[in-house]
């Protein structure tokens, strides 16, 4: 053990143990978790080099060799509760991304949610069993987000009672499915139902796109890996353009809307019945957000504590980066992020179980909230984790830029989440559009209810007017409830802005479209405040349930290092709502430094509670033994570089130019 | 060509190629620029694959073979200008890092700055022949930016003549040199002298590393790649641990310093040789910033432009992207920085030219503000340039995730510049130290020249104080010279902060050196202010230079919008200065919009005007014509996972899967 990262552990203040047990949610989680990793980190099945010196083919190769066992060995295991899966899996495939991914998490679940009993019968064994392997096909190379304006087509044929799948454009071919360019046979293909000459809109089929026994493509289908992307470099995402393929009716899922033999069409009884799930994705992403940017900080503070640079005293030796300043700076409020994101997730996770109960007895009513909700928060968690990372990585300096720090790897695996299941920017106004909708609702004197209801609050204060120079007094930059309270009456004023910008460019005779459009910046903006009013306030309602006297204490540090580090980003807002004044925003800021000072002693204790293992981080900067640089020595060397001695371009290039020269 | 960009250039309200003119300073340059270019690019020699579809020892070989070539053809050329040099190997290496660049950029100029005549005619012509291939290793394991921490030593014995070589620690191994790990036969160590029981600090030592005829490591040498990097693929960045290795006393360089053969030491006539290189590879450092940002913009501009994307008014078809306020939101202020940077970086090379005259002649007044504006710059520009790549990358969507974008490959190749030649919170430090030494100049009543002579002026305001509410009513957010002056306003306020902060820690009986540490935030900003007021000054001064109306006119549209988005991003810090009053600040988002609006018609002709052709940008969604889709399509069946229709892991891993289960 290096003797600095000993000397760091020796003066924690609290009980670094009880403190994860609260991140796993209680010991018995903590004991099941790292019995599962124990599994998968000894098993000899799944030992293998660095991914970083294999080329993408091998990668590949190995993500499909590890979710063939994976598989095996689940079943072997018995090992069938969803969490228990999700955790085994991440350990196999050490965060990263898999081949079978889609056919696990989105294959197979839609079968289970949209296919008829009689589908059932036919596809699910065998994709059970993995005789059919499938991907999901939705987005398509020039339609993402926007559902409606996807382009491919299945056109009914009553003669054959068959659907003809089509890609009628370039632009229309689908693209980015995870499994699809090597790994599937089938996909479940989202088109535009066409019958007896109607569309009508979105449904899905089951496609065959690959031969059972040969595996090769199918007549009529083009298929293929679009090729190496920043990351996701195990993941075969795929393209795939249809020519006139030819289904069989009974493969559109047809549990909720059907096509007849002759044609006629019935709609589905709802157009929510897929909310649920994307809700849910949603929810899992503000958790992953946390777990990104935590092991950022386990391995930037880790190697911070043992590395020594310039000097802060003339004469003296070189103190560890840690006990900079401007290291504390960059990192301790990131750590109180990583924290503040982990209880978001948390909640996220119980609020969408609670209110899938209320679902399955009828009740929706918490579904739009919990939906304006995940969007935002899915929003505001992934940018700011992504930032982050970046943020960790260059704390690193030059061997953050190194894959022996795991950094690059962990923000290529990351950053498409601020992209992918609704891209971040849309996710924010679909946040915001339900908050102009709850303004406009408390304005009109409606009482709103949930996390909503303090635009109630704010149109009380402007009926019954006060001095907005008497507001600021009341704030206790000290006092976390205080603070809660400072960031809800921020998110009221940026939402109202937000509103009243919709208004006047209304005015200015445009539609309400245009009107809109010419106040996304102010609707993102109350998005992001919204957010933030959010996470600060179930921080604090985390606290609230912790025992511990010494885990209360150093929680409420960091919580209160998370409010006032984003009051110091965002002062300009605080400012101009009069919620502080000048001196209370400078009174922040010494504050801050005092707080950074306060973590100092706790920062490595703190990065431990998460607790990830040496081999799940693979990073040689956030080892926990602190043995960086002869760690770092013996992985350079293993560079496939320095397979040879001397480099094939000597003898072909360098060689032969010193002759020419 | 597309029809979306073909209407986008028609819409165009001044003449690109004088825009053209103006980046490259003039119309002969352009000229002559696309001429080297010409030469490049439709040479049959530098033709090659994607090195996105490459593995990393291929990208190594390819680009060694194209640096051999460019040596060649340079020669034959007779290109010699420095900077058409660095243009042509641009274009060979697509902006990328290469092997020899080190060889190139640091071991002749070092040669030629430090060698004796006798070293001269021993090693320079053998490494402008390329027997010797040179790399410069200064950066060992454990240590960086702080030079007098390195712990390689070259002890001198008398008895032999010679220095024998150490690497007495895992952390003393030098690590990251350029074209260390395979390329280079001899390596410039920078190492601490010791002679006759003496250590003299750092001095620079040529080391032959490989047998010159079989490229093998010469006996107590160990060296090789230290291993994969987020980016620099092609560079073969190295280690280095020296076991007793004997060079000839005539082996160190000796213009300056000198080791007599009894051992004696003769000291260097002055420490500040070295400065001059410094100064310049900052300063370079601003422009590649700008480049690097232009390119992004390019791409994200062009694509945003023919992407078409969900829907504005219900019905109508989808709007291209860039009619989204949020996307001019993200991209426009880059746009406008982009400009910005350029011509901050033409500064620095001019005044960098001008100055090196000036030294030339004995005069080194401006050296030290020189110093100071090149560390605060490149640590400001490159800060906001890797966060804007990213910005532009994410603002394309998926897309932006794909290789076939380049923009994962413009972050990677640029990110490193936060890095490297000096870490950018130590450059931010050190421009702090000079601002704080001249503001207590200041205080002092000392007259200030150049650009800190503002800090002169915040003085003289606190002899004759004004009330703070006087003072906001005299800013025109519509006018750029108003505007100069609230950030230069802002500047002295935080200069003046920062020196506060010092006086008060030490007040708390810390010392000089502790104070300072727990100041870092304060002096941090106050550098970042700083550098922002210089660069919307320089912003406003080239807008004077600037002759055609049309070309002025968007210009200045640019260059409002980047100081008033400066202004909305940082509004705490105006408010609470005082500078701006809450009504100026909601104006200046009005007015952001207002501009954006403005700039629309412009977008992709602003873009055009940086002239990137595309075989430079390599990028699919950058392309000129906007035939994004088709040659997305084409791209991706290169792909090297789309060379056999059924990848090896089928047969391997999933067929025998499926029998077992």
């Amino acid at each position: 053990m290096n003797p600095d990262i000993l000397k760091e552990r020796q003066s924690a203040t609290f009980d670094v143990e009880k403190l994860t047990h609260i991140l796993d949610g209680g010991p018995e989680k903590t004991r099941r978790r790292r019995e599962i990793e124990s599994l998968v980190i000894n098993d000899p099945d799944f030992q293998h080099e660095d991914p970083n010196f294999m080329s993408r083919s091998e990668r590949y190769d190995l993500a499909v060799k590890k979710s063939a066992q994976m598989i095996l060995k689940l079943r072997e295991y018995g090992i069938a509760d969803p969490d228990e899966i999700y955790c085994y899996k991440s350990c196999v495939h050490r965060d990263r991304s898999a081949p079978l991914d889609i056919h696990l998490g989105m294959f197979l679940p839609t079968l289970l949610n949209q296919a008829t009993p009689e589908q059932m019968d036919r596809f699910f064994m065998a994709a059970w069993n993995l005789e059919i392997i499938g991907t999901y096909a939705q987005t398509e190379m020039g339609h993402g987000t926007h559902l409606r304006g996807l382009e491919t087509t299945a056109t009914y044929d009553p003669a054959t009672q068959e659907f003809v799948l089509n890609s009628p454009t370039v632009s229309s071919i689908k693209w980015w499915p995870g499994g699809l360019g090597k790994t599937s046979n089938h996909a479940i293909v989202l088109a535009q139902l066409h019958t007896l000459g109607n569309c009508h809109g979105l449904h899905a089929f089951i496609v065959p796109i690959r031969n059972m026994s040969t595996h090769e493509a199918l007549p009529g289908i083009v298929v293929g890996d679009i090729g190496p992307k920043f990351g996701f470099h195990e993941v075969d995402n795929g393209f795939l353009k249809l020519e006139n393929v030819r289904i069989p009716r009974e493969n559109m899922l047809m549990k909720y809307a059907q096509v007849e033999p002759d044609g006629s069409y019935a709609k589905p009884p709802s157009s929510k019945l897929t909310y649920g799930t994307m809700v849910f994705i949603r929810s899992m992403i503000v958790g992953e957000s946390a777990r990104a940017l935590s092991k950022s900080c386990t391995i930037a503070i880790r190697y911070s504590s043992v590395r020594h640079q310039s000097e802060i005293r003339p004469g003296e030796p070189e103190p560890q980066i840690l006990d900079y300043q401007a290291q504390q700076y960059k990192l301790f409020p990131l750590l109180a992020t990583a924290y503040a994101f982990h209880f978001v997730g948390q909640y996220m996770n119980t609020t969408y179980h609670r209110i899938t109960g209320d679902i399955s007895q009828g009740d929706f009513s918490e579904l739009p909230e919990l939906h304006a909700l995940s969007a935002g928060l899915k929003a505001f968690t992934t940018w700011a984790a992504t930032a982050g990372i970046e943020v960790c990585r260059m704390s690193c300096g030059g061997h953050g830029f190194s894959c022996s720090s795991a950094l690059p790897d962990i923000y290529v695996t990351f950053t498409p989440t601020c992209t992918y299941e609704g891209e971040n920017t849309v996710m924010m106004l679909q946040t915001a559009r339900y908050l102009v909708k709850s303004y406009r609702q408390a304005q009109a004197g409606q009482q709103l209810s949930g996390i909503v209801s303090y635009l109630n609050e704010a149109e009380q204060r402007r009926v019954q007017p006060q001095p907005v120079s008497a507001r600021p007094t009341v704030v206790n930059i000290n006092d976390l409830a205080s603070l809660v309270e400072v960031y809800k009456l921020r998110a009221a004023k940026l939402v109202e802005l937000a509103a009243k910008s919709i208004q006047q460019e209304l005015q200015h005779r445009k539609s309400q479209e245009d009107a809109w459009n010419y106040s996304a910046i102010e609707l993102v903006r109350a998005s992001d405040a919204h957010c933030h009013y959010v996470v600060v306030k179930l921080f604090a309602a985390k606290l609230a349930e912790i025992g511990d006297t010494a885990v209360h204490s150093v929680l409420s540090t960091l919580a209160l290092l998370y409010a006032l580090h984003g009051i110091a980003q965002n002062s300009g807002h605080f400012l101009q709502a009069g919620l502080l004044s000048v001196p209370q925003v400078l009174q922040v800021s010494v504050r801050i430094k005092e707080l950074l000072s306060q973590l100092r002693p706790n920062a490595v204790p703190l990065v431990d509670a998460f607790n990830y293992q040496d081999a799940m981080l693979q990073s040689v900067l956030g080892r926990y033994d602190g043995n960086v640089y002869e760690n770092m020595f013996e992985w350079a060397r293993r560079s496939p570089l320095n397979r040879t001695e001397v480099h094939e371009s000597y003898h072909k290039y360098l060689k032969p130019l010193q002759s020419k020269l």
